[in-house]
């Protein structure tokens, strides 16, 4: 059973819980409009819930705070005027990455292309929204940040010092096929949330995710000791990729992140950010085919990818953002978020925490 | 057996061949240094003899050429300074890879970031070469470009519409550990011409790397129809990457691209290629822990990676790019270009059909 939550209810819920928690009206808000666009995508690991319970465990909830309420943001004096880099001085993710997209929007319209990286970062959920987002206004965007832990085992080796680092792209695609493609995913092969959802389910892991405490590949979730790359090599490449722009910008060494008992006194502990976005005209040699403009050759590209057979109804071939996009028309045609029953008990926990009238059973079903 | 060609022998040889085939000089020096540099990191499947077959099969050699000697490259006027969009105009894709990276380094020193997307490009080989030599210049570089032939499936597809599109990225990582990381590989499990040596040796391959012509997988070399992404849905999207950034550009129908008998008149059958340079000083925070600097951070977050028993002799874990600089330690301490019996043959006819003296018999033993 699924029901409607109402956009601006969530949005009173979720605004309720974080100003709660000490955080300002406008970070609130941030974030109440970024878990909002989770939902509303079908995102149902990365809502507004899971926002509350990393800040729990991660942010003001822990001890040190991982997460500064009203933190101000440090923009570094630089010569070079398409690059910014910022300390975000542990402020909350999903504010900073709001912010940190506008400036390299505003970068990209002037030089073609902006670049912000972001040290002390907290905790941002979800890469797909923010790249989506800015896709939606018209840019090339792309993020990756350094995970909370470090649970991923190099390739080849047998403890875990990599995060499952994730990767966000998103290009402007709305006016050729009605979304953005999104690419979004971590570079881990599965999430440790899914092992615990799987031992809670007693199932067992697909072969190739995780292993166990001597290094030998397991698919039992109770012997889980670290999760492998997906890909292999190339997947442990990936999540390297994040590993370095984060120390380039300032990051702190993988394994004690977020472990206040590990590493020794000057140590950081917090993640990284990167986000670039880029003006798609600025790429353009505007010289394409049989007539077409860019996004007619866009299409014209896509409808060749997914044709001779390779999408429904003859194959199973679909672009990578259209089962968000899909998402986000049913949200709309139902007239707000659509939450399971399990869901919606956790909001009401939730809009109690922040004193916001709720009641779950006034609820539309879906 | 393996042989030493004196780094000189060989760049005489190459552009020897190049310039016999119509190429400039400027053009055949600049393949040379590219084919070299291939060698001298151990890349045998992208030296100069495959260089020189790529450009016999879809370069001079074909018809109509898809690669034009001496062509010039048109700079499109824009607004955007810190990136540029080219036509190559076919152009040979190593010499095209050269110049598009010092434009992209100029830019990056003035503005942080510097990009240069290429329309109507021509092969550039190994993204690698380009990306290790910016990287030891001292920027984080990346590269990406449609592979001039559809080969892979996209994710739950049958028919091959995407390339095996590569991306090459490479930190400047050489004053913490020696030598730059290097994360370089084809988006498809594996490459076509791997198939056809497994076919050659009567071996299978790899199980999840192919499909039949009935879309479903394959190990016999006999009968492989298509290759698969590596990664299932995260490596297709990688591979969209590469088509995307080139519709965008004013690439190409990626099932025509140098199929000159498929695709209706008007339609543009090359290759588009993506080229981007960060200067590190530009998303430096400048709070690094513990008093480091940029560099002893980046050493500090690689030594914890590859720690814990990660590396040898514990581990077997190592950093994508190590091969590559253990192959140039070698060759340096060689003092030439390492290369078997079949390739001293190779470069014997290579020698021949540009008219440069080489005796094959004369090259030591490595």
């Amino acid at each position: 059973m699924e029901y409607i939550l109402p956009v601006d209810k969530h949005n009173e819920i979720v605004i309720g819980a974080y100003t709660t928690r000490g955080y300002t009206q406008v970070e609130a808000e941030q974030v109440a409009h970024f878990c909002q666009s989770a939902s509303w995508h079908g995102i149902r690991t990365h809502n507004a819930i899971k926002a509350l319970h990393l800040d729990h465990l991660f942010g003001t909830g822990a001890d040190p705070a991982g997460s500064t309420p009203g933190a101000t943001i440090d923009k570094r004096p630089s010569k070079f005027e398409a690059v910014q880099a910022w300390n975000a001085n542990n402020k909350i993710g999903q504010s900073v990455a709001a912010d940190a997209f506008d400036a390299c929007m505003k970068m990209a319209d002037k030089y073609g292309v902006g670049i912000v990286a972001v040290d002390s970062a907290f905790h941002y959920l979800w890469g797909g929204g923010y790249v989506i987002d800015v896709a939606n206004k018209g840019y090339i965007a792309y993020t990756n940040c350094t995970a909370t832990l470090a649970e991923v085992v190099p390739f080849g080796g047998k403890y875990p010092t990599c995060g499952t680092n994730p990767h966000s792209w998103a290009f402007p695609t709305t006016k050729a096929i009605g979304f953005p493609v999104v690419v979004d995913w971590a570079t881990s092969t599965i999430a440790m949330g899914k092992v615990q959802s799987l031992k809670r389910e007693g199932q067992s892991l697909p072969p190739n995710c995780a292993i166990d405490e001597n290094g030998e590949p397991t698919t039992d979730p109770d012997k889980v000791f670290a999760l492998l790359p997906f890909g292999a090599h190339k997947g442990y490449g990936l999540s390297l990729l994040d590993e370095l722009y984060a120390a380039l910008t300032g990051g702190s060494l993988p394994t004690i992140r977020y472990h206040a008992d590990l590493g020794g006194d000057g140590e950081k502990r917090s993640t990284c950010q990167f986000f670039q976005a880029i003006h798609p005209e600025a790429i353009s040699s505007g010289a394409f085919a049989c007539g077409r403009n860019q996004m007619e050759n866009v299409k014209a590209v896509i409808e060749d990818i997914l044709g001779h057979g390779n999408a429904p109804p003859d194959g199973r071939a679909i672009l990578p953002g259209q089962i968000e996009y899909e998402a986000s028309v049913r949200s709309e045609k139902a007239g707000g978020l659509i939450i399971t029953d399990a869901e919606r008990t956790a909001f009401k926990e939730v809009a109690d925490e922040g004193g916001v009238e709720f009641d779950p059973d006034s609820l539309a079903s879906a």
